[in-house]
């Protein structure tokens, strides 16, 4: 049986991992009859926001203590993630992928990966193990992968200039669509990038996380 | 096309909404081609826990403000919830509907509804319209239908017990299953309350919906 790591960047689209795209994460891991352990950093969130008006509030929260509302309290500190303990890595998104597991919200072509996250990813590509970026998390693999990675995080030109700078190949991709890195085994695909309904973020994370699973050796 | 009023409870399974539970009703409603437009109260959680340790979290949170972070930002105060407006109702489980949509993990036999949820439900029920109860949330079906309802929340015989002294008749229920009171027009299935995994909750939550938008006009 396969089992997979899911890295969760807190619990809400505007300051943490977007939960729709997290929870059909899950949906379609343990449909394909694979297994999954939730992860997430424990530090603080870049910030905390009110997803109806979108001010900031006070105090700010931990991304780990957030993100284990999305996996009913079933969670483990990123740090004590072992690639070898895992056939596979996906990652959903939100805009805590680009606040809270990097800074590309703020730093864009400049960015750098919170250690935990570069750790935990890097050990997986070194074990030639598949993975899976969803939304704006893909910005995160030219960080991760040196050679020109290939992935898409839909067709936003300023964003996929900005993966460019990064080092990465990005690729124009349809809402339900994928894009496959075969030689990184690293799979991609826009999501709430692009969707404009719940049902097109589900098609192309259900396509991505069969491609995931059929990467795994 | 069927339009589906979505009464949240928060955000996280042991405080609020159970997430999981949430996404999938959501998922389902719009894979059947009815739109959803997301409610919650505007009150403060009964508490706020941190869901690794289930110590109490402060400060305390706002219900309306929380699950406005499964809704993506797109939800209204509960207050303004029209059932003309809409064909169905549904609520998810989670602790929230028991502590903060109701008193129920607190009172059980002798609980009370929170008074814009009683509103709302209760002008469902008048106009005839169908509404599905998941996980806990069934537990509220007595305070709204008042000749004896049939419904379910899986099997526990305590809970059971206070929901027959609410007015309601309990009926034992698989998880992957739905009890369907035709009269009322009411559907529930015990979700989280006997699921083992999210693919267990979801086929419960795939027919709940199918049966509550049949049983629309």
């Amino acid at each position: 049986m396969r089992k997979v790591a899911v890295i969760l960047s807190g619990c809400g689209v505007f300051d943490g991992a977007e939960i729709q795209e997290a929870v059909l994460t899950l949906l379609h891991i343990a449909r394909s009859g694979a297994t999954y352990q939730c992860f997430a950093p424990d530090i603080m969130q870049m910030h905390t926001l009110n997803h109806i008006t979108g001010e900031e509030m006070q105090p700010n929260r931990n991304v780990l203590v957030e993100a284990a509302r999305i996996a009913r309290g079933d969670i483990k500190a990123l740090s004590e993630l072992n690639a070898a303990d895992f056939d596979a890595v996906i990652l959903p998104g939100g805009f805590g992928a680009a606040k809270n597991l990097s800074d590309f919200a703020v730093k864009g072509a400049a960015a750098t990966l919170q250690q935990d996250l570069l750790r935990a990813c890097q050990a997986f590509a070194a074990e030639g193990k598949p993975a899976g970026y969803i939304c704006i998390a893909p910005a995160m693999i030219p960080l991760i992968y040196a050679q020109q990675p290939q992935l898409t995080i839909g067709n936003d030109a300023d964003t996929a200039a900005a993966i460019g700078a990064l080092g990465g190949e990005h690729v124009n991709c349809k809402v339900d669509d994928i894009v496959i890195d075969k030689r990184h085994k690293v799979v991609s695909t826009p999501a709430y990038m692009l969707a404009q309904s719940i049902v097109e973020a589900d098609t192309g994370i259900a396509k991505l996380v069969d491609a995931v699973l059929t990467l795994c050796k």
